[in-house]
């Protein structure tokens, strides 16, 4: 007999984990949907050209790409951006803007497999296309700060870091024309996670000099959105200028969808991804406790065109649920991994067809109603209600319904009652042994 | 600029499609909930020794199989069956009996594309582990058949074919112990696509010389359970009356359940896959429209022991979205693909403060609430707000908040009103027109 097991990074979810896991994933697109974000649904595989044609190595190194029956180069998603925007670029003419997405589903990288991360996550990707405006970039931030705050989090549990691309690229060109912007910023990216000289030989590397890039260091460390002049007094450059302007108005727009308690200034979250174009932000634990970013989102105004579309302004986030789960767990508010059972329909002797329709017009109200399918006996019935955390257990005995009646027993107490078999559950909605107490 | 293509077989769900292809999902999932199925979720890619080792040709043929960087053999899963066998034998101690497990996702197989049939294609798969009593068959018709009620389809559009497999083997066995009984069920299951010769050849391939292929599927031929004993007449053996009890108990459970007048013996429909072991049944369209089977299930009580766990009785139903949406369709059924939005709150002037708060308010009380991101003018925001099919317009325009209202607009009937701005939506739920009209 052989046995089988499960790929590395990958993960079985039985009910009681998929329970907690299914109500915070509904919460999160709860919040999306309030927002107006609509569900799309995409493929698993696409062409790996998608991502070989335009991707760092860092992707396609851990593609799960492969040669399918028809010769195609085929790539499990390592992220749905590329996807959406061959499905905007599709129907771009059509959709009516801004076009508001969102969807859950799995991506898959071959990558260490650590805390909170897997070769097969799953995200909720929710984005805004069509508008340049920091309305876009607040809908965003509010949307996943409602997402969290609904989730039980509170401002003493999470901050949204939010910097902006264009500043950080300004200020790098204001030092020299020639810097390796996206090196530069990647090398912001690993700031703190890598010791001051190593950051400095990176800032280096990418083309600044020592001393700029320590007065680039210290330029970043502004916290108040008021002192960003000083970055435009240090270096006038339409660009710098526009970009703080746009910083600003993206929190101001923040603050009105009042979720800018959730937003703290931090030029040094530069977001490792080469594509963000404008604000940019990552979500971390505000105790430090989850010492990674939660998640993150940002703008990307290029990408839709490079994937084939017209140039289209976007702006998203992608709370991915490993991550968050470490959060929720820090926080004490991931949802409990239990099952739950409104009724137990119990059977003693032959009485399965009263049973049954007891159980049926309890379904039809709505309720989560299991009875007895292996012929068991009154105590292992009873140990597999408890095990499933019934309820109430409605026991349906030849004698009782002699007398024309069902046992009603409520599990947290162990009270027990009758109920007339013709009138339950008649009237109620959602009987119990309250009703007939 | 490129431009990429989706891989064929594969499809993108855009946000209207989404809307009703989300509705029937969740129908289907609720009644599965609503019997006490428990959620799970899966890996999408398995070791593809969980096909090749057992599977059929036709299945390992099929398989999105390759090397991961890792070299190991995987392969998209194509089914769920040996991933759940896995899951089972890997905590069987654990799991309080029955199981019942409920999951919807993609599964993939390369074959030929045509109409209702993907590469990519979506499957609720619902099973009870852990009972061998006719009850759990009957259980997962039930559920199938509400959730095909409650999808609005009635006795008149569909029909559940219901067979036994140990009937099929017992027979085939009376007339010759060496037929291939598999070959044998393979032909009855392709009986209805070829023509009368090729089906006796098919099972004077198996076996049976041809007036005893006859005589067999003469005896095939009774729809009334009354009847079968003609089958126990013709052919004395203990499997055989067994199986025949079995499936009456079976389908005097379904009565029990109240969905017997959804269930025809039919001992023809043999279903294609070799692992099915008792009582099958396939759904067909009552009136014929849709040829092809929409869905089936069946018992299959060796599977889990064959993947590695101790002897275990399984019974499931996998209804698939594809062949399902093209039933609704032709009932007339299929939701109506379109979005839907309880509010859009409209900006006139420089009012965002106020508008966001109005949004906000409406949204916590739990309504699809969209404004104003792209800075546009009022008729665009009016144009935006009836492409997404907005209920309510709530314009917020600053000379209307010098006079402290806000404007109510119903788009069905064009009507407006105003409504004091402190006031809204203030105790309203879901604040209306007519509320302030």
């Amino acid at each position: 007999m052989p046995t089988y097991e499960r790929l590395k990074g990958f993960r079985d979810f039985y009910p009681p984990e998929m329970a907690a896991r299914r109500e915070v994933v509904d919460t999160v697109e709860d919040a999306a949907r309030r927002y107006g974000f609509r569900e799309i649904a995409t493929p698993r595989l696409e062409r790996a050209e998608l991502w070989t044609d335009k991707s760092g190595d860092d992707i396609v190194d851990e593609l799960y790409a492969f040669e399918d029956h028809g010769g195609r180069h085929v790539t499990l998603a390592p992220e749905l951006t590329p996807t959406v925007a061959r499905m905007y670029a599709a129907k771009s003419q059509e959709l009516s803007k801004p076009v508001k997405w969102v969807s859950t589903r799995p991506f898959w990288r071959y990558e260490a497999v650590q805390q909170g991360r897997f070769r097969e996550f799953y995200q909720t990707n929710i984005d805004v296309f069509g508008s340049s405006e920091p309305e876009a970039d607040a809908e965003v931030l509010a949307t996943a700060a409602d997402a969290l705050t609904d989730l039980g989090l509170t401002t003493d549990d999470f901050e949204f870091r939010v910097s902006h691309r264009d500043i950080l690229g300004s200020l790098l060109r204001s030092f020299d024309a020639d810097v390796d912007v996206i090196a530069a910023i990647r090398a912001v990216d690993k700031s703190e996670k890598v010791d001051e000289n190593e950051y400095l030989d990176l800032l280096a590397d990418a083309g600044l000099g020592y001393d700029e890039a320590r007065e680039f260091d210290d330029l970043l460390g502004v916290t108040d959105p008021a002192n960003l002049d000083e970055l435009t007094d240090f270096a006038a450059s339409d660009g710098l200028a526009d970009a703080v302007e746009n910083l600003r108005a993206v929190l101001a727009a923040a603050d009105d969808y009042g979720v800018g308690d959730y937003c703290d200034l931090s030029l040094r979250t530069a977001r490792g991804l080469d594509y963000y174009t404008g604000a940019v932000f990552e979500c971390f634990d505000a105790t430090g406790e989850v010492s990674r970013s939660v998640f993150g989102g940002g703008r990307y105004d290029d990408l839709i065109e490079e994937f084939g579309g017209q140039p289209t302004p976007a702006v998203g986030v992608a709370p991915g649920y490993a991550p968050l789960t470490l959060l929720l767990e820090r926080a004490d508010v991931l949802p409990e991994a239990a099952v739950s059972t409104d009724y137990y329909v119990l059977q003693v002797g032959d009485t399965r067809e009263v049973a049954a329709r007891v159980a049926r017009d309890l379904r039809a109200r709505g309720h989560v109603v299991e009875t007895d399918v292996s012929d068991r006996s009154f105590g292992a019935q009873m140990g597999y209600a408890d095990s499933v955390n019934a309820e109430t257990v409605v026991i349906v005995g030849e004698q009782d319904l002699a007398d024309g009646n069902v046992t009603l027993k409520e599990m947290s107490s162990g009270d027990q009652t009758t109920a007339p078999v013709d009138a339950f559950p008649g009237e109620f909605d959602r009987p119990t042994y309250d009703d007939f107490a």
